[in-house]
């Protein structure tokens, strides 16, 4: 009896994922190719699916699934890929219903108005012309945690949407740690004398050239062209339709080829954590990331730990010499090496280097954190992001075009997502860590054998899909809690390193 | 109260179309680069939304919306396109409900066998290895038309999926003039001394160049980029997501440009007819060709009567020799236009040129007729097919795999499908006809203005999709019923020339 209903319940899962894989295809085809007069007509096809799953996922059907299988007793007899599938179900059916419906509507009306006035006042640098509708989406975001509940600080049930389990307790441990340590080294690298020389980097570097070193880079990186493809996009992206089919886009930059190559190994990184999740778990909403940090945590450690490396470049320099020989004449291994690690305070999240990056993170969550504690309101937002830049970055915007008017998140009201960027630089920091105590990771970059590398992240990383919580998943690969140390030690080594500090 | 249950009917419609809309972009994804090993996957996806649209025009609702705006004194208050959708919603209901539920499964299973088991015996030339599984597709036809009933003949039915309207006692006699004019005159240019020289088409022509070649054509024919894209496929087709969105695929062989050249041209006449529908019928099932009869029609009436039209040629003859000098060097105009016209009876259908494809088409209908009126068996079709062979295009075949095991058709129950391929040509033909009392053909193909050819067929039938049925278009755009004389004539005056008969 409970096996039969396991079995509907698992057959009614995988519809519901049939469409989001319908979904997904679709929105890869809008952004990569699909003729532009009929985007308009693919756009209701997709909101009809994207009701037709959100309907599935909230329905009566659902709720009596949810009835009849979580009870003491029953939920114990439930394979364990079930169980899991029933708890993600279960909490994006109370999220869902605690809205009332009405509510929820007005206030997707409220934010697909809200972005493209957010284009506008960017545009024109006019915070004031964004404020009313923020006030608004605040507003609502303050109420959905009303419904939601929390525990500890308001923000808490943000951040959970995100990064499960993840509370501004927590975070203000981390980030603080992580401020005290950055902060002076961005200052004393901002001074330094010997900043390296990045004139060379702005050649131009035909696209063709740049996509062949970048398939044979892919190849050796261990991205599965049988279960992937890489097309172009404006905004490039990685997109799971399932753990056979995970495509990535990239977009070449002829004047910096910076913004191909580590944007490709960027989405690389996401996509080896999706093409390796559990076959088991395909069809289920557990075939996909752990969370958003966890699967940045991916993409970084290889757009960075491996793809800003040294080791990586003493092999694969004198390739990308062969591709532009004139741009790379008279550049040493140890200049390029500098100039693709340059470090320079900047106001655009999105332009940072590794090291301010996670400043521009914190600068946000604490901004948030302040106004679902109710201590600051949208009108303050522009003096105190300016007032926190000049603070951690040392630089001070101009207008709020370049400030606090830079992101869309806010205007879709993806309170909470922000801490999740820096939270996966943290995670990558541990995570390598903990690898290098098995595997010697220079040597390996140096021969070109990601393999082993890729391999130990499968285990302790990827294969799991969303089962695990982010911090148990941290803690069960590293035999240890999350900390900052990891990112703090690693940031440092490096940056002294090449600053001569 | 009646536009109350209208507007609910429409908006079911519509997201059944939806489906079919996801439907076709995950089958051309499938065929134009998706994944390998995602495959397997996507495909269980494709026949979920496919249940779920084969569920809706067969649910009890369906038969509600049918119950309550079919009765006399309602339908006529219903909006013309709404009495179209609901026709055409009713005729698959009736045909889909009359066929009970189990048979259909286990025929669905047999048809999915029968195109393995097929394809292993085409490459075996080994018909008994088929036969037990068109013995039994066969069975299950025949029980088939006695569920949905028939006039006239048995087989009345099965072309009726195809071409709306269409009998055997109208094909008998428009099939059987053309038999009784192109035999003879295929007969006379195999034994004619004057045959075209065909050499110099088999040399290198690079795929990028005949890309680029294309890419400039179907621009001059009209296609629209905008509402469409041009990608690479095994097998070339077209296919409307919806109007604004038609794509269409080629196969480059660069040892014979005119895979390429006359497949493209092919497909951007489909493309064309799809890109064209008015926009009003968007969301119905009316947004699609009238039959697979008059889709042909466009796709043959571009490839040959605009692509293997001398003036055309006259045109396009020089910027193809700029695209490949050294194959077209030395080969006049006159000898290249001869060479793509090119008669020669063979064994496979696909490879067939204009003149001789009806004859492999009639020698299918005369089988297909004979199986369903019980004159024969499936046993008796490798020695029925090669006598036919014989008789209308003097050739026999060696062995079944060029003969009776070449087409896919059979093993997928797809009887009744192939005279629409011969009903293109003659659709297309009357078509020319009638467009030729009003315009220059051809001066408007050496002008390079296709523009008002584009736009009578517009008028007359792109625009009314599948509003109208094939015979009635046929009258309406040309004034006559449908003739067998207008082909006969073009065919015959056409290849008299060529062939100086």
């Amino acid at each position: 009896m409970v096996k039969r209903i396991e079995e509907q319940f698992l057959q009614y899962v995988k519809k519901m994922m049939g469409y989001h894989e319908a979904i997904n295809l679709m929105y890869w085809d809008l952004r990569t190719g699909a003729p532009k007069k009929g985007v308009e007509q693919r756009s209701e096809v997709i909101g009809m699916l994207s009701e037709e799953a959100f309907n599935m996922s909230t329905s009566e059907e659902m709720a009596a699934f949810i009835a009849k299988l979580s009870p003491k007793g029953i939920y114990e007899q439930l394979d364990e890929v079930t169980r899991h599938t029933l708890n993600e179900c279960k909490k994006e059916y109370e999220r869902n219903k605690k809205i009332p419906v009405e509510e929820y509507k007005q206030y997707v009306v409220l934010c697909s108005k809200a972005e493209s006035v957010w284009e506008e006042a960017r545009a024109a640098a006019d915070f004031d012309r964004f404020r009313p509708y923020l006030e608004q989406i605040i507003e609502f975001q303050r109420r959905f945690i009303g419904y939601w509940g929390y525990e500890g600080h308001p923000y808490n049930t943000l951040l959970d949407q995100y990064e499960p389990g993840m509370t501004v307790e927590l975070l203000d441990g981390l980030f603080g740690q992580l401020c005290e340590r950055i902060v002076p080294l961005v200052h004393a690298i901002s001074a330094a004398t010997d900043q390296p020389d990045t004139s060379f980097l702005f050649a131009t570097f035909p696209k063709e050239k740049q996509r062949a070193f970048l398939l044979e880079l892919l190849v050796e990186l261990g991205y599965d062209f049988g279960k992937g493809r890489l097309d172009e996009t404006i905004h490039p992206f990685a997109i799971g339709l399932n753990p056979n089919d995970v495509r990535i886009t990239t977009r070449y930059d002829e004047r910096d080829f910076r913004t191909a190559v580590f944007g490709t190994i960027h989405e690389c990184g996401h996509a080896l954590y999706e093409q390796h999740i559990s076959a088991t778990l395909v069809g289920t909403p557990l075939a996909s990331g752990a969370s958003m940090g966890i699967h940045e945590s991916q993409s970084l450690f290889f757009e960075n730990m491996i793809g800003r490396h040294l080791s990586f470049w003493k092999r694969h320099y004198p390739r990308l010499q062969r591709y532009a020989p004139e741009q790379f004449a008279g550049v040493s291994l140890d200049a390029f090496y500098r100039a693709i690690n340059e470090v320079k305070p900047s106001l655009i999240r999105i332009e940072a280097d590794e090291l301010t990056y996670p400043l521009h993170i914190i600068v946000r969550y604490e901004i948030e954190k302040q106004l679902f504690a109710g201590e600051i309101e949208a009108a303050d937002l522009p003096d105190v992001w300016n007032e926190k830049y000049e603070q951690y970055l040392g630089i001070r915007p101009h207008n709020d075009s370049v400030g606090v008017l830079q992101d869309v998140h806010w205007s879709g009201g993806s309170f909470g997502y922000f801490p999740s960027y820096a939270l996966g630089y943290m995670y990558a920091a541990q995570f390598k860590q903990a690898l290098e105590k098995e595997l010697d990771v220079a040597r390996l970059l140096e021969e070109g054998n990601i393999t082993p590398i890729r391999e130990w992240l499968t285990a302790n990383v990827h294969r799991f899909g969303k089962t695990k919580k982010p911090l148990d998943l941290v803690r069960d690969a590293t035999g240890e809690p999350l900390k900052a140390d990891y990112l703090i030690q690693y940031l440092e080594e490096k940056y002294k390193a090449i600053y001569c500090l």
